[in-house]
């Protein structure tokens, strides 16, 4: 994996985001860190740290402690920039038209009903939380080439 | 599960869908069955059952003699109405407005560039298909209550 | 409140409602029956009833039954439609042209981001179910007239 | 409460803002004060305070006063920048983005034709002013946990 | 204005209305009456008539008496599609198509900020009420040709 | 109507307006003048003063002469900026966000067709110009409370 | 120009139009007439019967009488469905997807603020009417091959 | 002509527009030069200059050299941003707000069947350019005052 | 290619299509033969062929003719149903749901800049015409599996 | 070619595009460069390359370095401003209003349908892909003039 380049930030997309975001893709560029590297040591998933820089998860105290040792941002100015709360939902406008977002909107259109109807019978009437919920990315690799596996892990 | 009631078509639904979904439908009321049954009976995963019945997939010689014996459909009127290529993704207008469905719409619109971030950095530039691609739905518990899990698998 | 009309269905809105709406406002029609009345029948709230009748909340099998009973319709009649789960929100398009409900919208499109920073303030980061929730619509009379209160209850 | 992070503004939100919105949430910041704590110097309901930040509500010259007192900031520039008539509802697009937002917007779009309904029957043919109108949050707790209660109070 | 056609309904629009607009528009034709004659015989403005026609008014229990036989249309019959309460503003979608609505609908987009600023300088913020309202069509000529002069007078 | 604060612009709004309008509104809150102070100046009822304060109404040589006079503006700076033709209809987005204008198109939407089919039954098939066209804004104040009257007269 | 097919109706177009529509598209097939075969006898321009054709311009008595004698329709039937005022713009959801209606529609995009600019310098401030206008096609043919000629005349 | 004053830019649309807009906007202020004056000089139609202004149409070489001349623009600066391909259509959003382009857009909403149908049995099936196209706007005067004439003319 | 099944028409799409469509699709489902073998007989491309069945092509009279015999459907209804001009472009709203179509859609968004920078250089400023054009898919086959191959081409 | 003059950047495109499109247009620009140019330096295909300007595609090292070089860009700024990955899909709202790309979207939208029946009877059910995909424009003529051959290729 060491060999693949590291996500950095369009710029075009900051008017988009809080001030935390720039701040934050910056020191990543600059330490050349991957988000599973930041992960490890902040001690949280990797793809909640990556919504974290895009302003879509609140940082706890001890984040923003770890995040501004990891990345050489002086605390002050994390607390500052990351204090509130996240206003979610603003990164880009539906549909997606990232060819990579917009295949896993799809999928919500595709097989939209199939989940209710099935979440229905095993759980009954309710609702699955996108909020009290967590998620991962994993790569798998068979005969077939490598495969993403996306886990959504959310309280009924 | 046995006390959940099974899932039905809505029928103001109908217009959106192809042919076999009110007769699918309509067998797996009258012999109440769940997803989980007649995907066992098949001996494909539930959930692609389920989107097969909403017509957003393709259904084998081999699903169509099944689902025609655990259902008690013809054979042959299940064969011409589910002969040809599923012409997807009509089931319903974006965002959705099922509360259950708009949560895993509302996971894409706010996690969809953190994905794609942790995505790209493990697997470089590319895309993850909706296409080759299989996902299931799992009913976890603990002290906290019940979780729903999805996972999606796609080939990148 | 006797002499006020009761609710009846616009019958160019039957498109986008379950088989089941059709069949319960015109038994609520002919009985002359006020939500106030059929909802002390049951036991439930009466915007719990409307919204059972208007497809968006599912019907135990003890509100069928007492659904029946009060509104003379045959038992079996109305388990067959509405079994099954709701599926929610399609009644109307966004933004409501209803005058009444678009007060409604207004008051979110106005007061969104004030409730979310006072909710935010008492709460933590996090979200208001509007799902394990519930609601009820109260009349109060003062010296200056009618007032409409409406209270939303929802787990956090 | 004491423990729980104040409110801030995401500064991207300020093009869709009056310039007041900055002055006041800048102020809020650097004096650490939460809605509740002005909302009592004030003498006003936490909502409608922050209602009064975000532009969608009037203050009046004691409101001024009082908020300048309050946040440390010249009654001169509050005066200024506070006069005139707020121009309403352009904080964000509908539909909201915000997941805490939403779930109140899709509370109107799911119980719309229900409150409808239930309003028409108590106070015959006529609408809920969303103007001549207040709102309050609450808190309540219970050992199922928290809960949210918003109350809205309109004149018919 | 006795060799004017009479206005009748465009059945394409049938669908958007409630059944009382077919039976009215069908009995108006048949009787070839104006809508300032229905109006004289039931003792309300020809506009409110005309929007009652179209399902955007709710009709007294002597309106219903007085349509019924200005238009010899069994009581019955109208008491039971007029009963309950208008379901307004779906007879088109907006922007409106038709040129004369448009006209409408542009002096909105362009005078509205400008209505605004007149009216809160005159009556303070608020809001002129579109419900607690009365609305009027009438006709000048002066030696430049017909004026149509449109009066909308609203509740503060 | 002296106590009543006078119509500023709201600065977000400036990306939308020609040049003119900044200009305008800045000298009118130096001067603390209404509109309808302007208006009784220059000699134009005061909805079309704020029009062309918006950039919806062209000036007249004569306009720019008594505007600059009663704002204090360089005549030279105000013919510079209203040269040309306005370019109308850009300040707001349709819908309306704003509540109070919100009204108007919501009477638009409702009595659309009603007024369509009087206009047409007094004037057979045809138009009402919005462009030839005046409106005005009165206030009428009775025991129930203020009212505000709106009236459009538009050539035939 | 006679082995040109003459133009009819998708059928799948009728739920959008007027029941004269179908009406008079039928017997003009029945009959193989083209709209400039149809418009001499009438007396008309062809656009503007054509226009009428798919419920876009009123019939006078005159139209409905030559009309009826052309098309072998009975007078009252034609009568009867050509009453009252047409109902326009509900033809087609705009932008026009028929290619040749988008290259118009296309035409308005790119040239609309030359046209406004041009126009302003040539009338001054006002408009062209939309209404009190007539529009022609020609075909001109020279060595690169046929042109076709669109004419609008409205009255400033 | 004369009298009339000439069209402008307005400033607010400059995001829109090649940089080559304003600079020639400007120059043609400073001259005082309409589009049919500037369109004499450089020999081209006074609609494609305009176009050209808006960056609509491309520049020849010789249009380059002419605008130059006539505007007072060093060749060198037109030369520059008047290189590469006019990337057209993004002046404005559809449907137009300005109403004096919107009833051009009426023009095709309301006529746009009926000239494809006058179109198809003139030409058979194909399509109108709106590429290989040219376009004028002419004044006539009757008695009945002033007539705008557009004529379209594309190849076939 | 034998064993792939054919295309047939999901029913649900009938209310978008001319008469045509359904006629066309019915006689090649019962008849079991591909575009590519009724292409064949008709001696046109197979693409061709499919868009004349989803009613976006004209049919001459000798493809009418030939296939009429190909599929055994009366010349006379066939001709009737395929009498007049396509009214194209209807089958679907943009953007596509299709997956499959999804992904044209995709590279026109994603490409759309990058095509157009090439053909300017190549062909100077103009376009590529989508009507008189002609368009076909092709199967390559190489040791890294199936590859379709569109080819698209238009006069400049 | 050599007199074609080359594409540049509009720069209102600017703030949808990634900071390397302006550093990467400017150069080009500045040396003269067509696509057709720099790809023979690079050795990719010419599309590829102008995707690559527009940010629509990822660089490899190697492009960086030749792209370098062929333009006179330090490879420091350019490494800079390409690392990461594409943000594609950006730089056009859809339906596209440039004319150009507005053919290929009206190719999709006609075609669309028929190109997924051919390739679902040539290639079963699945997909072609759009980023294992490669494209090319061609310019061919014959008497009839020029074309522009565009060829897709993708992996199914």
């Amino acid at each position: 994996m060491a060999s693949k380049p590291i996500a950095t930030l369009d710029t075009s997309l900051i008017p988009r985001l809080p001030p935390s975001s720039p701040t934050l893709f910056e020191a990543k560029k600059n330490k050349s860190l991957s988000f599973e590297a930041i992960a490890k040591e902040v001690g949280r998933d990797e793809v909640a740290i990556a919504a974290l820089f895009y302003g879509q998860a609140q940082a706890s105290p001890e984040d923003i402690e770890k995040l501004s040792q990891v990345l050489d941002i002086p605390a002050e100015q994390l607390e500052s920039q990351l204090s509130g709360y996240p206003d979610r939902g603003r990164t880009m406008d539906m549909p997606p038209k990232e060819p990579l977002i917009y295949r896993l909107y799809e999928i919500v259109q595709n097989y939209g009903y199939a989940y209710k109807a099935v979440l229905n019978e095993k759980f009954g009437d309710g609702i699955m939380s996108a909020i009290s919920f967590s998620t991962k990315v994993e790569k798998e690799t068979d005969e077939k080439g490598d495969w993403a596996v996306i886990t959504l892990r959310g309280k009924w």
